[in-house]
């Protein structure tokens, strides 16, 4: 299976853009094509996971239906009309010596995704692979098997149907966890890196297994942050989106900060619009003599993930503290300041070390697909190759290209 | 030290480049003024170095003067006088939604530099993290312990001098090589990316143990390539100055390849050519047909950096094949194409899948200094983060700055 992926990125890293993007609009038309069959082996991944107690939040992650398939093929064909990642010249001078030299990104290479029960993440993270010129080996979870592989069998499709290798996309034809293990360690010489894309317990094994570069995240602790010249207004209806819109991705907000010298008049008026919201709010002491009907919250509580319908609520004295709460307590994932002042944005900017920092603006932007990335394989929160959302253009590595006229060095 | 070079890594990303540079300028004056001590430390180095009977080339590669430790100060000053690598926007674009984007460059966090023998590395890697806001752990070699440990203290007393907290720059008091070890693992949680810098056997170590990212390279078998259109003038005195300039540089060209259709015109010219400066030259049969006194080059010819005066060479039937060679054979670091053909050098650039391609012009220049970047920490073949020359700009990560008016997500 390496050695084919292998095989199958040379072929691809030769093809042009035309190719890939036919590739993947085949692929999107094999996918509309063979709906009812997705369906049907959908419904034998959902008749296990009922079998199997799995949560309502987890079988409608799980779910597809004429819906859903339809907007994972136009998910394919937006992928397809991106711009080329590929054969971009990032940037380019020459030397006093007369030699021109270019940046010119490439293809990673062969890329490993590692996933989790969604099974449309097998048609994205496939698309974005290809896009970007890669091969990809797939390995999705187990309660999605079936639909996955329904899905798997048309991109090969829409690969063969384009002219590309097909073996540019690859599935591991198997659901023993052993196979994770092998993929990490002793496929090392195939896979130039490993993306996981899941819950924390997959990516921290993953994290802590592989012998290939890893692209992924831990956690998602986002804070929003209401400065003191923040509109009241805005900074409502932001911690209301930053919490309540999904509560379950990593993008939500699980902190909310809010200035000692605006305390008094916002505190009330937001928490207030949480709790309406169905939202249980955990403050810290001057939060509680503020407002009635919110629990204390305790250390842990400033380090939680809560991914449900809970918030952590802290006044802090003044931007530093905001700060240095954010870089004590976070996870350098997103975080957003709400402020009129630009001095006040700037600071925070500079000083806040997350992937994603934002003025008067939603925590859950941080999205691939909201940053106008087309699609996303997941929000990096390592330092290391590619922060971020990460897209097409982060599945891509460079090479210099240096022109001479038959210069020799002294 | 982990725990230390974070905080320092912290406060460091706060600084600006004046400050940053101004530490870099002090620690230039401070190896400058301490020349002399340094010189008496270099000399114990050498002493030992001599009673362990170590090569003239690696006792030239540790040995300091006068000329080399100004050319050590002046180096700094030239790293300090380069753009500032950190809160450049890399890329920017507004959603129509109103969001604007922006990708900044930051500092990647807490660097690891593993190094052998040469004590400018101790300068010249450390002068490259701080320019782009970054702490450094150094590891340097048993053999310059004593050269390395003064001039970082002269790197020490410009950082203080500068104001710039001295723990920027740390290094490991010691030459056990489990420390080495620990660097690699145990300190997974302080150190966000290990550079090697030095032999074969140091980086395969690096690369085995390390549950680190790693930045390095393996080897330099590099190629030069002789298409039929080539200039003969110009092809024989890029192979010389390729392979003969320095042998001992991962930039040096291991194999000539040379176009059949041009092979009895060329064969003779260079290999006389190399020979006369001194060069063993091992051939394939249709090379030992057209000249004498060559030898026969083995299959293991094709794969070995020699880093001495010997070079393979082949004959191909074309660029394909060429191309072919050099994807089977090469190690992914520089391959030149001589030709005055442009699309035969677009080919090139397009199929061969190495960190620097060149046209007309040679292997030798595959080096920070020479790309403009002011020094670097060594070639990158590996295809994550960063690849080719590795200077200031590519120990950066990147941050998304997003600014907005209130947007809150559908």
């Amino acid at each position: 299976m390496g050695r084919a992926a292998r095989r199958a990125a040379a072929e691809l890293a030769t093809t042009d853009s035309e190719e890939r993007n036919a590739a993947l609009q085949a692929s999107a038309k094999a996918i509309r094509e063979a709906a009812s069959d997705v369906i049907e082996a959908n419904k034998l991944d959902m008749a296990a996971a009922e079998s199997h107690g799995l949560s309502s939040a987890l079988l409608d992650r799980l779910m597809l239906d004429a819906e859903r398939i339809e907007a994972m093929a136009s998910g394919l064909e937006s992928i397809a009309a991106l711009r080329d990642p590929v054969g971009r010249i990032l940037d380019e001078w020459e030397r006093p010596n007369g030699l021109r030299i270019q940046r010119v990104s490439v293809p990673l290479g062969v890329i490993g995704i590692i996933y989790e029960s969604r099974p449309n993440v097998t048609a994205d993270a496939a698309a974005l692979c290809v896009k970007a010129g890669n091969a990809v080996i797939l390995r999705g979870g187990s309660e999605s098997f079936h639909s996955s592989q329904a899905i798997y069998a048309c991109l090969r499709e829409g690969l063969a149907e384009a002219g590309v290798d097909a073996d540019a996309v690859q599935m591991v034809p198997t659901t023993d966890r052993a196979a994770v293990g092998y993929l990490l360690s002793s496929m090392a010489e195939w896979v130039d890196v490993v993306v996981p894309r899941g819950g924390k317990n997959l990516i921290k094994r993953v994290q802590d297994e592989a012998r290939v570069p890893v692209i992924g995240h831990l956690e998602g602790i986002c804070h929003v942050y209401l400065h003191q010249d923040a509109d009241i207004d805005m900074g409502r209806r932001i911690v209301l989106n930053a919490k309540m819109r999904r509560t379950g991705i990593c993008g939500a907000a699980e902190t909310v900060l809010i200035d000692r010298a605006a305390a008094e008049r916002m505190v009330p008026e937001v928490v207030s619009a949480l709790q309406d919201a169905g939202c249980e709010v955990r403050g810290d002491n001057k939060v509680a003599s503020l407002v009635k009907d919110v629990k204390d919250a305790t250390e842990a509580d400033w380090s939680t993930e809560y991914l449900a319908a809970i918030v952590s609520m802290r006044v802090v004295d003044d931007i530093d503290q905001a700060i240095a709460h954010i870089r004590e307590y976070g996870s350098g994932h997103t975080e957003s300041i709400v402020t009129d002042s630009a001095q006040a944005a700037e600071q925070f900017f500079r000083e806040v070390d997350s992937a994603i920092v934002l003025q008067n603006a939603s925590t859950q932007f941080a999205d691939g697909g909201e940053f106008g990335m087309g699609a996303e394989i997941g929000i990096a929160t390592g330092r290391i190759h590619a922060r971020g959302p990460v897209g097409a253009d982060q599945l891509t590595s460079y090479k210099y290209v240096v022109r001479g006229s038959g210069q020799v060095r002294p």
